[in-house]
């Protein structure tokens, strides 16, 4: 601190105005943030390319402060998504848990497979039996208990293969990339196919993505006043499907403004992509390919989770950059 | 600005460090902030102090930044609303202007009153009426072509009374309590019954307030790939009425957070204070009553535009600030 204070004080000698030394200040903690998880190569580098010149004053690419929009997809993008949705888990383990409190729940095969613990039951019975779970588990409750059980899980609940915490299997290079875009005064967004007032608990502390910046797919909810008190009830009704050709309409409802950088993971991030790198000026899409099974999982196009064809098929010569998770990555979660 | 650079010099020079100068800075530039449109007594006073109390370190109202949410209604509360809804004249210019392109809109009564101008004609077929003339101005064309068709609007028309464009009739007070809010770390939303789109085309320039900070009503959209090109077709379908009891239903879904200060100046604004005011910690309500007949409109429980009556009753008892904006405030509009 001493130092720096003495660095500052020095350019102010030198007679450089307040303003200038700011920005030289800034602009070496933007050096200190060029993305230490990713190893040299071609990746990094467009990277970097793409953030440079969009935010390089006098640059043909040039993109000014209030357009810099970076739209994230978050299940296998910003976390791990195997073997099944990390939110389906909590929708799981949340049925398991409030099942003695409602005995009428064991007559259902879906939820009985639930409280039996017996995932393939329940995957099995498709998406109907998921939203059979999620609504259970995300609606009849109130903003505030919803918020508190996410909360609880998340603080608790170990993932089955690695025994860690899910808010611990983020990754460490996009959380580097996130703070490099930030620096340089891009404004970061989730969207995700995954559930907004799930993500929403979680994700400030995260990934330093406030709720007002996290866009996802919702339930209806309805505003009452009971015994004098205002709630927000969550109810047992779907608003929107943040996925696919969902996802730009998401970006315009919540965002209102098109992205210059997505990044995405699986087919269901292809229409974001394709929205975001269609318009003119500099525009970037990236997939991350997971490609590693040793330190995270290796799937694509044969994964019924994130699963991954068209985006790699058609990425390249659109100019998407894919990520190799194995090569480019010298992380990948948090320490 | 040299005079400033020498404060800031005598500061660093006097040993203290560079983050306390410039925390002494920021001081300054509050205190230059403080409502300077707003005449001195009660109201003004409670707004200062409460916004003092929610941000001083070590007050017992103390609110973190991340907390700090403050809400907006726009019509009649941030710019004007008289004779009738600002939106509605856009989609009335709108409907007269492209009817030559569209022979067959005559042969439709709403449409044709728009046509020739005749107002009472649209708004005697009430809401359906109404509805009908904003998804023929709203509908059926792209995001791209409908912000071309506001910006154009909102550069060019002119209010019938005042002769003013609609974006002058903001009103300056409250751009001040904007900017007073964000000098205190505040984030400012626009929560209105108004349309989002429609909004967003021109808040940021008017009021500081970013598209992805506007929550209000909607119609539905829908991605589509035409010629190789992406389009969000605005599609003619309600989605959402972001009005009275919708207000904190759409603040749950957009922001993800409880607001702590709530600005309205209609009963469609009543809940949004409501569910403001009544979580636990410091809140503070705020109800703009239009009681200025020479330069703005009086009206409040009898007018069809901006009805104010349960608020202007339970408001006080609720702790809520009235704002008599004959009285309250030194000046209406930007100079």
């Amino acid at each position: 601190m001493i130092y720096r204070f003495q660095v500052f004080v020095f350019f102010l000698l030198l007679g450089a105005c307040s303003e200038k030394s700011n920005v030289a200040n800034k602009e070496q903690v933007k050096e200190e943030l060029q993305l230490p998880s990713w190893n040299e190569g071609a990746t990094r580098s467009s990277i970097l390319d793409f953030v440079k010149k969009t935010t390089t004053d006098g640059s043909a690419d040039f993109v000014p402060v209030e357009d810099r929009i970076a739209v994230f997809d978050n299940d296998g993008t910003l976390w791990a998504e195997q073997p099944f949705y990390f939110q389906v888990a909590y929708a799981l383990d949340y049925v398991k848990k409030e099942a003695p409190n409602h005995p009428d729940w064991a007559k259902d095969p879906v939820l009985k497979a639930a409280i039996e613990g017996d995932i393939q039951g329940v995957l099995g019975a498709g998406e109907k039996g998921l939203i059979e779970i999620v609504m259970k588990s995300h609606a009849g409750m109130t903003e505030d208990q919803f918020e508190d059980a996410v909360s609880s899980w998340i603080a608790t609940a170990k993932h089955p293969q690695t025994g860690k915490a899910y808010n611990e299997m983020i990754y460490q290079p996009m959380l580097e990339l996130l703070d490099y875009l930030r620096a340089h005064d891009y404004k970061t967004f989730i969207v995700s196919g995954g559930g907004i007032d799930f993500m929403r608990v979680w994700a400030e502390k995260a990934y330093g993505i406030p709720p007002y910046q996290v866009v996802g797919s919702s339930i209806k909810a309805s505003y009452e006043v009971v015994d004098g008190e205002p709630q927000l009830m969550k109810i047992p009704e779907l608003n929107f499907i943040d996925d696919k050709a969902g996802k730009p309409v998401g970006i315009h409802q919540h965002i209102g403004k098109k992205p210059i950088l997505a990044v995405g993971n699986s087919d269901g991030d292809f229409q974001m992509l394709e929205y975001t790198t269609k318009q003119e000026g500099a525009r970037l899409g990236i997939i991350l390919h997971h490609t590693d099974s040793v330190r995270e999982y290796a799937y694509d196009s044969l994964s019924p989770i994130g699963n991954l064809k068209r985006g790699l098929i058609e990425g390249p010569s659109r100019g998407w950059i894919i990520i190799d998770m194995a090569k480019d990555w010298s992380a990948i979660y948090p320490n």
